[in-house]
């Protein structure tokens, strides 16, 4: 008996940790082989699979990605559940660990309904998974972005600057929000929450005038409220494609001229999600990796892992997948007593 | 109107960030001024106290320790309540935010039943309050430790050496726990389970055979089952007193003999205490002081902020104080798979 | 008596550690008093001047950026020396301690040659200062980047990227190459040495035929050879102004457009010059602070304190502002052997 | 033609980057192969060799630690230059390359003399050889002791307390020096310089007096001065060995009981020896890997790859064993500056 695993979607701290759990208790206590699947659906789709002996995850846990490689191919694409199902049957696969975000977890839920044997595990560094409190790579990304902010904050207050800070979050404001409470930012502006330039202005103005140095922090998805012409391009890049500048970068100037506050940006980017896990994904996602090869065994196909308070538990895919976990008003209200 | 705040017991990293919170919410949204309590419950029973303006918390959260002071005087061993009621009236004090752990809450209560207006706040290294999930300072901790095994391992490595690291955790082992899953630890000894001295010894033996540095995180607290006089002094110190050496210093003379594996030991001690709080803990405080400053206007004496999944409630002190939180079988078995 | 200090030009880590050190030694040996100057040559100029005892510099050598403040204000468009020497003889101060970077002590030399009391301390975060080994500021800078570097790598490997990150230097490659050499770069591009985009896709591709992520770090300031329309702009701003990408951002889709690589670009901007300083920095600063107060006290008006070896000498401000401090050839070469 | 290298003594942050520097630059320029010798001498001793060829030392720079192994093994005691001139000859093996500290340098310049053609590395924590101004793996102690010194501060302060922090340093004070100036202690206490223990307890309640909690750095080799009973044991150890009290944990009652403050002390042990190499050092240890292997090459052999200013030399082993490096009275009179 072989369990196939695979990493799909983009990367995020915590990946190696799962891999790493699965394959020790599998290899313990379940005596199950793991085979490593390439490159997300790409390897499983082309066959290109390794055996995973216990050794070949020997102290992985501490190192960002993932040493599976991963992909954004989409099986459905490619052959779908019959051309997974003869690769599974060829290597002798009795069941699959896929671990992934909303994509992914999506693509196993519709493989498990056509009857393919999968148990998914969830990853995101944005933390918008509903059906688990928590997911890791989201610690890590906020660690990092709120050490960033702490140094960027300093060239601010020495230059008497405000300072713009984008950080990730396409659909939901979750590491925004963090990094910012942590950081003591004085605006925290999420897709979640409509906020004009006027009182983003009004922040930064009331900080200057408590003497501080105003610390903005924006999730990329935000629109401030009224903007028009948000996905109009800002110019041509190197090949004479449309550019499209990023939201800290098109707020820096506009507080700027509107407040007098010499204003710099700065994207965080790809630095969020690489490197070493912090110490608690890199728990959470062993315990997600454990609690994945149990639910293999138990051939609970169509499941998630998932953290409900500090217990891991099992919930249906379905469920798991349909709705987008936002930051709710109440928490960003929370939060913005602190702005200005 | 104005409230009155201390930090008691030992010190952890998001002190000042519940402070910050505190203050500032109880400025913009409930014009009430703050009062700061110095070291603990001894500022309150000598009237040692200053105001505590917004201004004087700016920048605060990211800065360990705590700007009140601390120390472990027991209110009543000092006047009691009837001090406390003295002092507080004189002061115009209409309410009390207590921060601190089992002691400090356990004295609030009682305080609270005589009468006292207080609301507490819980505070803990250890992980060891019931009734909530957790508190700020754990995951510092946590990190500090894990950090600190990544760095011991690689010389053990090169050396071909056991290390026995110990972590901070006298009644309770989750420090040990989530630092050992974290770094990978080859055994993780806490003092809520039986482990033998042979048992810590075969898993060494196995770690050595698979060609790693065996490491072995045990939390200060944990007893060898069958360990034959404990707490008997090993030596003098500087001053002719008895002196106990620690159990990380104990256990490695021991391995080594019975393995013949050179073994050393590291003691973590303050470091896991002190400095820059986590990303996480700064989030967690601060979410903590806000809401334990609307505790205070709503006039729910007698109640704790708390943690519960991703929420903030409040408990019952009496609830909150009467049973420590120790590390389930469970979830030492979990993590036992990783062993050896 | 009493001695003026100011921070002038862009921030950096170590500014507080050279204040501190200084205003100590003044303290507790030379019994001198010290003034802050506010904003750099502003403050000097406009006679914004606090006191600056003791307890003022209390532990702030921990802290990134200036507690002085800094500014770009030219004092020789300001008034220059005649206008300097009257707020400095209406304040008694009888020596100037003047911190920055090339312009700065270019116009510290311009007023010492006019009569002005003034010493000199370099202050560069790109270590393009002859006639001192190194300056603080640039070990942080190296550090920062290497530990970005680090955590670009790890989602490069998993994606199978190529990944360019510009660091700064505009006009030396100091930075870069340090920064190259520690995070095992495949690919180093400074302003100093000739490139062409054929080389550097060339040890993308070799770096990817050996199963490598290629990394390709990148000095702000390099250009590729041959290169036409370098100053061309990349479209517009959110203003409708010229917008000019950086290298890194020009490079990426230029290396995936020749070699098949996917490739993208991280640009590390201010994070390089903000936050705690490294110890090595805080090390320098203070002995740099210590010897600026002796060398003031001894009347060597027209010096600037600098690193010879480990030893902390005073070089004339006209030998060492005239030569741009470059990286030579050779230290490129010894670094390319690991390209590829 | 192939080189044998060795890594012997204690381990040390950046013997990765220098192996990983001589076997690209042996493979990439001179196309010569590298065979790596287990655990220092006693794997060229007892001919426990594998090749190293350069997909092995892939990505070692990051890793602290020796991938080599390493031990105290002495070449002299078993077999000496006879059987080393055996081994070498039977594997082929036309160079050697030995990286370790005074012992293992000594050692390899009697080999030397004895005509065995060997080419030294400096290493060592503590910063004592002469003859190189800096070698790796002393940055990274430096910066490892400074951050937990940082960390330790904020207990002390938020409890009133004086901290006693031992660091390493058995004959030289440089790590004391270096992390007690970028942490801003207040006494820094190491061999070379005789001070009393009423001279350390007046710079504690200065510092007290000022309202600080005191820090006092101290080397392990310290011995104050007039302390009679050095190296009489403290206690008996867990198999009733006499116990050596460290200096640190010696003082700390010392410094309580003259002062009336409350003291506490921390080692940091091994913690200053492993885990990532800083940026400095393995830019340093690179450059060494690369220039020994040129020294090689041109059988240059009885000398040591060296730091002068900011260039790599070739010094005698002769020159470079025979002086410890230690801290002149004048760099730790600079430092005692801003004592107390």
């Amino acid at each position: 008996m072989s369990i196939g695993i695979l990493t799909s979607g983009g990367d995020c701290p915590g990946l190696n940790a799962v891999i790493r759990g699965a394959v020790i208790k599998g290899d313990r206590i379940h005596q199950v082989e793991f085979l490593g699947i390439r490159d997300g659906w790409r390897g499983l789709i082309e066959d290109d699979i390794v055996p995973l002996p216990r050794r070949d995850v020997r102290g992985i846990s501490r190192a960002g990605g993932t040493i599976l490689g991963t992909s954004r191919t989409n099986p459905f694409e490619n052959g779908g559940a019959q051309r997974i199902r003869e690769v599974m049957e060829a290597r002798g696969m009795t069941g699959l660990i896929a671990i992934g975000g909303e994509g992914t977890l999506t693509a196993a839920r519709r493989l498990a309904d056509e009857g393919i044997p999968v148990v998914g595990v969830p990853k995101t560094i944005d933390n918008d998974l509903s059906a688990t409190d928590y997911t890791f790579g989201f610690d890590t990304a906020v660690s990092v972005a709120t050490e960033s902010i702490d140094r960027l904050r300093t060239t601010a207050e020495s230059h008497h600057r405000c300072m713009v800070v984008e950080v990730m979050g396409r659909h939901v404001g979750w590491i925004a929000l963090h990094a910012g409470i942590a950081a003591g930012a004085h605006a925290i502006l999420i897709p979640e929450v409509e906020v004009s330039i006027e009182q983003i202005c009004g922040w930064a103005e009331d900080a200057r005038d408590r003497g501080r140095a105003p610390v903005v922090v924006v999730a990329e998805g935000f629109v401030p409220s009224g903007e028009e012409q948000l996905h109009a391009p800002r110019g041509l890049d190197a090949f004479g494609r449309p550019r499209l500048g990023g939201i800290g970068e098109r707020l820096a100037p506009q507080i700027e001229q509107a407040t007098g506050i010499e204003t710099r940006s700065a994207t965080l980017g790809h630095l969020q999600r690489g490197g070493v896990p912090s110490a608690y994904d890199r728990v959470l996602a062993t315990r997600f990796g454990t609690a994945a090869v149990d639910a293999v065994i138990e051939k609970r196909w169509g499941t998630m892992v998932s953290l409900i308070g500090t217990d891991i538990e099992l919930v249906d895919l379905h469920s798991a997948t349909t709705v987008l976990k936002t930051v709710p008003q109440e928490r960003w209200d929370e939060a913005a007593i602190l702005f200005g």
